[in-house]
């Protein structure tokens, strides 16, 4: 039984909690891992944050969680620096690992606490303090930790690149794109941080110690927001290839390390160019590996929350030392869906003679075995010739797609055989 | 001192050596392991694979490899089924961890080999069998063990993507892009594998055990490779605003698992339709984290190696089971560079009353800084008034840029503060 305690029930703290109650059996599991949710620490423990919460975990104390002599992890959810640095000391100096999103204070003041967890042989885990959802900390530590790194640009707040985004679209200016996005809550009243480039600053200075091992330089870092931009700049831009996005960039040129912020031109066929409203992306360039990129939420309580309680596994498996799985094979019985069984939209590609009423042939048939068309391309016609017609559908059985085409190519019309691919646009973002 | 044992020096084996060779210094930095390339068996030993070898390390006898007491890590890279199952299997046996690219012995007969990992609690990682240099099985242990996955959606077989890719940018047929993508060496003389889904049925076995715990299904999965697709639907598919690419699909729906491998049309401004040519990308979605996307290379000896080899630290952790750091940070004094040193190309937005002349003298100062220009836009023509001058430059450096600004900021026909941005357009992919 690992014995977690939460510091903290807004946003972050909430959706850590979501995902760890709602996901506890998926994780136990995956992992085998007893995650126990002992403490929820907040000053406001009345407000009602949509999470049926199991009995007495609820307190006003923080050091009533972080003393307990149970609990293995805190997770660190408060933010601003002062207090958050003094509860992870104690918590680390009481023996516990600490999890934690606060990229502010670990960027300006993170030595002291990583140097504490060193001495106490404790975890400081911080997946959740670069872009939210991306496991791109896991990534650099562990998925290319083989390479040198060579460049790593990111998108990595949310804000800038929504307001971005939004006057590339709307062509309005960075005061309506900003007004709006404080509405929509994608920035703050006061949006300092995030729109001068002093966030992304914090998140880059942890990427790039992870990346070349340098201290947390953040007061080396050029910062520049994305304030000075207008709608002008940005069709411009367009005019001549490129979009504009706030890029994090830290790259070593001959053993020189440029660590900088700032609203940046790039070719707009680039992939990181798409990536748009508050997602975050980072690219990353490795001697061994070469292009690579990870995209995703980089706010939000879900999507942090899933990055909080994956480096709390990561912790809890540590401190649990048990016989792992390589691979977990559940020996329940799923049922694995047959093709004929799927649901999918489809595109058809029927060869017919061009004669008066074929396609109405073909939707009466396709309509006959519930498939509604979405659009019809036909287009040459010459007489007594095949030609092609192109039907998309909307969603239909595989099975009823089957049997209508097996009738439709039996009709003297229909030259060939009909060719059809699935087409996914749903879920797919 | 963690003893590793590549049997295979192959492609993927040479690229595995490389990096393990070349980034030794850097690896021991970032994780304090002691990793020695103890063997490399091959039953040819002769060829050159273009690395500098440590003497004796080369044998033919992969026996001696996987039986010698002081080896904790034998790889296994030599590909196909039965040799390599006996390999791994007595690896296991012998206390070894196991390392392995193999997705078709893992996916057709894995079961075996975890269940001989779990019994022996050794280690069984297969990082470089999906995905290549992504680290996509990390991601979907670890980085995201905390998400229910709603779906996954992947283009994992680069041979594939290139041939789809091909046809839909020079609107050649399949068998035509097929043979130049033989030329290149992206396809096998025999392409079934590749073209035929085969591959990428495997490697999605592999993600939807990752994702469901199910076991290795790999009957269950509908294969459809892309010899049927034609440079016609590729053109219908354009204009009804989708591309068409080879993906491995799983997700659940109401309890029932789908898993499928067939060309695929989707819409074209999806993130996932952007990815061209040999590249991979996986799509997953989670319902805590939500929409994320990795991309990278799928293939190739060095991608390939950064994988195994990352693989092989994760166990060379648990077999030292040393005291870990959460952050490595050096004290070696690095240069961090300012931002006046930097080299990039720089967007100016001058804005300049519309008198004659006005452009040569702005080029003559950036020519003076040795800035040279590679386009300009200047359109409206308002006699008298301000007029926007954009210019974008090649690289030149920013004191210089800042220079040349300052001077011309104080010409008489200048209006207000020149405005640059930043451009990026080399290194990032």
């Amino acid at each position: 039984m690992i014995n977690v305690a939460v510091i903290g029930f807004g946003t972050v703290g909430s959706g850590t909690v979501k995902v760890l109650l709602q996901n506890s059996e998926l994780i136990k599991e995956r992992t085998g891992l007893d995650i126990r949710l002992k403490w929820i620490a907040d000053l406001d423990i009345e407000k009602d944050r949509g999470v049926k919460l199991p009995e007495g975990v609820l307190t006003t104390d923080a050091y009533k969680a972080i003393d307990d002599p149970e609990v293995n992890i805190v997770v660190e959810l408060i933010g601003g620096k002062t207090k958050a640095k003094e509860l992870i000391l104690r918590a680390l100096r009481n023996g516990k690992n600490v999890v934690t999103a606060n990229k502010a204070l670990l960027a300006e003041d993170g030595y002291e606490l990583f140097k504490e967890a060193y001495i106490q042989s404790r975890e400081l885990g911080f997946e959740a303090a670069v872009a939210g959802g991306i496991p791109i900390i896991k990534v650099l530590k562990e998925g290319l930790v083989a390479n040198n790194i060579i460049a790593a640009y990111g998108i990595i707040n949310g804000t800038s690149n929504y307001i971005l985004s939004k006057m590339t679209k709307d062509k309005i200016d960075f005061n309506t794109a900003l007004a709006e996005a404080q509405v929509l809550g994608y920035a703050e009243q006061d949006p300092t941080y995030d729109i001068e480039g002093i966030d992304t600053a914090h998140k880059l200075t942890l990427m790039a110690t992870l990346v070349y091992g340098i201290p947390l330089y953040y007061n080396e870092v050029y910062k520049e927001g994305i304030t000075g931009i207008t709608p002008e700049d940005i069709t411009y831009a367009h005019e001549l290839g490129y979009k504009i996005k706030l890029l994090a960039i830290t790259k070593m040129i001959d053993g020189e390390i440029e660590l900088r912020v700032h609203p940046t031109m790039i070719p707009d066929n680039y992939l990181i160019s798409r990536v748009e409203g508050v997602f975050n992306a980072i690219y990353i360039r490795g001697d061994a590996v070469g292009d690579t990129l990870y995209y995703g939420r980089g706010a939000g309580d879900l999507p942090t929350g899933s990055a909080v309680v994956s480096d709390i596994i990561d912790i809890a498996k540590v401190c649990s030392n048990g016989k792992s799985y390589a691979v977990r094979m559940d020996n329940k019985a799923y049922k694995i869906k047959k093709i004929e069984d799927i649901l999918a939209m489809y595109y058809f590609r029927f060869s017919a003679l061009d004669k008066p009423g074929v396609l109405s042939k073909i939707s009466g048939i396709l309509g006959e075995h519930d498939i509604s068309i979405s659009a019809v391309i036909q287009k040459e016609r010459r007489k007594g010739e095949a030609v092609p017609v192109i039907v998309l559908t909307h969603l239909a059985r595989e099975k009823n797609v089957l049997e209508a085409i097996a009738t439709i190519d039996k009709l003297p019309v229909i030259t060939t055989k009909t060719h059809f691919i699935r087409v996914e646009n749903q879920s797919i973002g």
